[in-house]
């Protein structure tokens, strides 16, 4: 291979639990071999412990000692072997142009170890999809149902009635996830795992409409900047903080060597845009591209374990001149590269005419399809027109053709919609793609706010994850303006776990609001340490909290620095609450003496001498 | 006066336009007299400016110099001495316990400038929702009007059909905001105008369903932090970044000097909860509260100036058992202190029984209703609960009781709300007060992102916004944590500002969209300079563009970082048009083109040889 060891530099990862967390491992009954990550939040005093959705790998475990050079456990290598129907093989041999032709200190370091590829042999299922539609539940099922169900071992006594209460606008939440339920949703196009063969590292995750709402963290070096490392710690740093999926966006060179290091070290499943790095061996000239090129560059990455990829086969010819009155025109990378190639050479592009071919290929390796919004809306004047819905009928068709191939689909979404147009939007991805999961950037709902455009979004894609979609692609505070550090990455997912978590509880997701309540008894307790441990960013808590009341003695106090010592409502509500509680063991109960108040209410003004009279009677005065 | 005047600290505060914007004063026709501030922001090229809403005082001016130490020049004096029916007269005398009894170096020096208080003789009418009622149009209506029009002489050409296009669940946006449109709504209860005839240095501005979405700033001293100095340069920089009104928190020591400053500063109304100060008078003890503290701190403060009062007249004593079972009681500091006192007294609160009185002295200078919501929910849990809502019907009650009394009316609204049961509260609360405007907080849709409770609350602020809130009252980083310093409160005012003008696009307001426009525009053209100056935030707009590249050069560029000079998709865009515009001149209209494929695209392979022989009859191959 034409890749030289230069200066070994080995990325550094951030490793260890967050603060009073500790991960825990739990197995499905009758299925000791599947060890399914959870953290757990340790509560003081009596309070029961939290267990959460934990997408952070071993990374968070105490004591965990990475070793970024050898890559992650393979844990799912022996099931796809025990099932059969797989080959190791070969594989394609790296090329220089792979890694955009550098040499010498600028081609970053290959990753030292060597895994041969596996693909499917034709013979037997190998996609998720294929297992379900069949009847077969595999492993992954099992694990993403023990998953999603936070390891419990059945309902919530309150399920039902915590999703009788929600509103999820005809989605069907189960009371309990069980490995059935999974599969059937899989059979039916509404969900998917996305799970390449070939990256047995990542933890089994489902994406659809009937699970807790999904996020993607978008990371990747660009002609311009950033390095292999940056990007190695910016994936383990974004699963640190809940992503749970992770893009590689990557441009410019080092493309095949930084994917190689991220997928072998990465907990979550991978996706790209395979036409980001075709584009690159073509010099950066969309007209250049060429089905054999694209092709190549499906099975490279599909031998490296990419989870799942973007395809952007619904940008038609024809749709393409619809967008040339849009005030920001295509603003979709692949959508622009494929309305260039399809305006030049006057034709349909080779992802929509190969489209069979994507789809074979796809399902030799599981790898899900992303079907890319090629022509989503780049800002709030162009929501929701011609262009935009003509793609979305037409990824509709598509996703019937990759479900006919055995492949599992999910459709992204846009862009930049004003809330009124938000929910059109999810109504139609459901009608047309036929209920498969939708994979939404944003929506970001205003486009007058660069540098919160986090925050534009996190509005429209808590709204969109409520109205129905499976995850949320994170947008960060520098969307539009440069290129995310880790910062930026730890800030967009937060915000985008935050939208998320407002759409479960607002769809009735059985076990959403545990966490809340969590959180607000600490609250309404002066549980300092364990409203910071409860908080999505117990760091970013504990640090806001300090600025005003740093003193260690602040943190069991009972106030906080918002009324001072004197003066706290909540502490009031607690003497309110005592003094209720003492007025039911004295009087004849305070909520018979409030019902009297309640009908001498009517009138604005009590009259006094009235109540005065009545309670005479009644022996209390 | 037992004021001391010690240290004299002159409060500094950030004067001057924000980049490439300045501020421009447009009269309404007729009526020269009136100087309508607003702001234009340069654009490069043959762009033409654009003019915003601009509620930042003089202090934006370019070359203002600040006279804090005098106050703002007070431009509505003559037009209220003009309607008559006020008198000057001698005004409460300040006392010692305003401020805490604090004394020597602990006491705030008091504001240099002393002006008389005025207040209504009681013969003529002295509120807005006076006048509007006697078919009288102020001056206060007119400078609205203009200002809601963004200066425009006549309604936009497309504003019915914007209108249209938006959705604003039964508003009734016009396409042009006449006086008369303005006094009619507040006639109707459906808007108000707060304007203390003790404040004539603000500037008018109007709140209610159908204007433009505003936005309030907390800010206050607390027993534990903060200064004079602090809070005059907070609330002006929160003005600086687009705050509408103010409202001053303040507790512990020094209330009475901080509200001066902090008022004869202001250009903005500014509210208060009269119920912290007349707390502080009673050594923070809720049962020595009586109806002669509290009447006498209204007094203290209408005649300071007060444009707004949050008056928790609706929590009554049958309610407060309600709250027992709450996951977070009693939240709201004024709430939990008339809770403590009903239940101490066993009585109705001295706000309920002397509703009467307290509207007749608000009316006496106009200080406008804000019916406090103490029962609001402190979390998911209790959202929407018996005794929210049963403080929701008793405070439309009340409003019809300060209409009565001539007073003008805006209703405050949760607190903790998860989405699915947003609407619910405005929907019920538009019917329970009979349309008078809402004014929330936030909501926050989920309890367990401290530190980001701005988003969490900007998503729930957004949609309560687009469903009907008037205005709403902003959350910053710092939410139960700790004070919001400078930063916060500008991250909290910007971030709101998005959350409202998100509102605004989606009910249609005819004139939203045009800023978003100018934004996009000037992205798809790679105007960079113009990116930032059309940013809500240009500061932060620009550090984060200079973070990945700093180069002046870049700014000019046509490709942005996240792709880099080669890979940008706005770029190829811009391709896509040029090409499609040279398709159309050379061929029979690329338009025609893409119908004939899209007859073709019934089929998802194109047949080729089809295509072909079609182009061939043709002519064209």
């Amino acid at each position: 291979m034409n890749i030289k060891d230069n200066a070994p530099q080995t990325p550094e990862v951030t490793t260890g639990p967050l603060p009073a967390s500790r991960k825990i491992y739990s197995s499905p009954d009758g299925h000791d071999d599947l060890k399914v990550p959870f953290r757990e939040i340790t509560l003081t005093g009596d309070e029961p412990n939290l267990r959460v959705y934990d997408p952070s790998g071993p990374y968070s475990e105490e004591g965990y000692v990475a070793d970024v050079e050898k890559g992650l456990s393979r844990l799912r290598t022996a099931w796809i072997m025990e099932r059969g129907g797989v080959e190791a093989y070969e594989g394609r041999e790296i090329r220089p142009e792979d890694n955009g032709n550098v040499t010498g200190d600028r081609l970053a370091r290959a990753f030292p170890v060597h895994h041969q590829p596996l693909r499917g042999t034709g013979d037997k299922p190998v996609t998720q999809y294929e297992f379900a539609k069949a009847g077969i539940i595999t492993k992954e099922m099992i694990y993403v149902a023990h998953r999603e169900n936070i390891g419990l071992a059945k309902a919530r006594k309150d399920a039902e009635e915590r999703i009788a209460a929600g509103e999820s606008f005809g989605a069907e939440l189960p009371a309990f996830v069980t490995p059935e339920f999974v599969r059937d949703e899989i059979a039916r196009g509404r969900a998917i795992i996305p799970a390449n063969i070939n990256h047995p590292e990542a933890e089994p995750m489902i994406i659809g409409r009937n699970f807790l709402v999904k996020v993607n963290a978008n990371i990747g070096n660009s002609a311009i900047t950033s390095s292999v490392e940056e990007e190695v710690d910016k994936m383990v740093w974004a699963t640190r903080w809940g992503t749970d999926t992770v893009m590689d966006l990557s441009t410019g060179r080092n493309i095949h060597n930084t994917r190689e290091w991220i997928i072998r070290n990465s907990p979550v499943p991978i996706g790209t845009v395979p036409i980001y790095q075709a584009l690159e061996k073509c010099d950066g000239d969309p007209v250049k591209l060429t089905w054999e090129i694209f092709r190549d560059t499906l099975i490279e990455q599909a031998e490296q374990g990419v989870d799942y990829f973007t395809i952007h086969a619904g940008v038609r010819l024809s749709y393409v001149p619809l967008t040339a009155k849009r005030m920001t025109g295509i603003v979709s990378r692949g959508g622009s590269i494929m309305a260039k190639w399809c305006l030049h050479h006057h034709r349909e592009s080779f992802l929509y005419t190969h489209f069979d071919e994507i789809c074979d290929l796809m399902r030799s390796y599981d790898v899900s399809f992303s079907l890319g919004d090629g022509l989503r809306p780049g800002s709030i004047y162009d929501a929701n027109d011609a262009a935009q819905f003509a793609e979305l009928e037409t990824l509709g068709e598509l996703t019937k053709i990759a479900w006919d191939k055995g492949c599992q689909v999910m459709i992204e979404g846009p862009g930049h919609v004003p809330m009124h147009k938000i929910k059109v939007n999810m109504d139609k991805q459901l009608k047309e793609c036929h209920e498969a999961p939708f994979y939404t950037l944003g929506p970001l709902t205003t486009d007058i706010a660069p540098g919160y455009d986090h925050i534009t979004s996190a509005i429209g894609a808590a709204m969109i994850g409520w109205f129905g979609t499976s995850m949320l692609c994170y947008v960060t505070p520098k969307e539009h303006l440069g290129l995310p550090n880790r910062d930026d990455v730890k800030v967009g997912v937060i915000t985008y776990k935050l939208a998320a978590h407002a759409a479960d509880l607002a769809k009735g997701h059985p076990g959403a609001q545990a966490w809340d309540d969590a959180m607000s008894k600490a609250r309404f307790e002066f549980r300092w340490e364990d409203q910071f441990h409860l908080a999505l960013d117990p760091e970013t808590a504990v640090r806001y909290h300090d600025e005003t009341l740093p003193k260690q003695s602040a943190k069991v106090a009972h106030f906080c620095s918002m009324c001072g010592p004197k003066f706290c409502s909540m502490k009031i509500t607690q003497d309110v609450r005592d003094y209720a509680d003492r007025l039911n063991e004295k009087q004849d109960g305070m909520a018979e003496m409030a019902g009297k108040f309640r009908q001498l209410g009517d009138e604005i003004y009590i009259d006094e001498e009235k109540l005065a009279a009545e309670k005479k009677s009644n022996g209390e005065l």
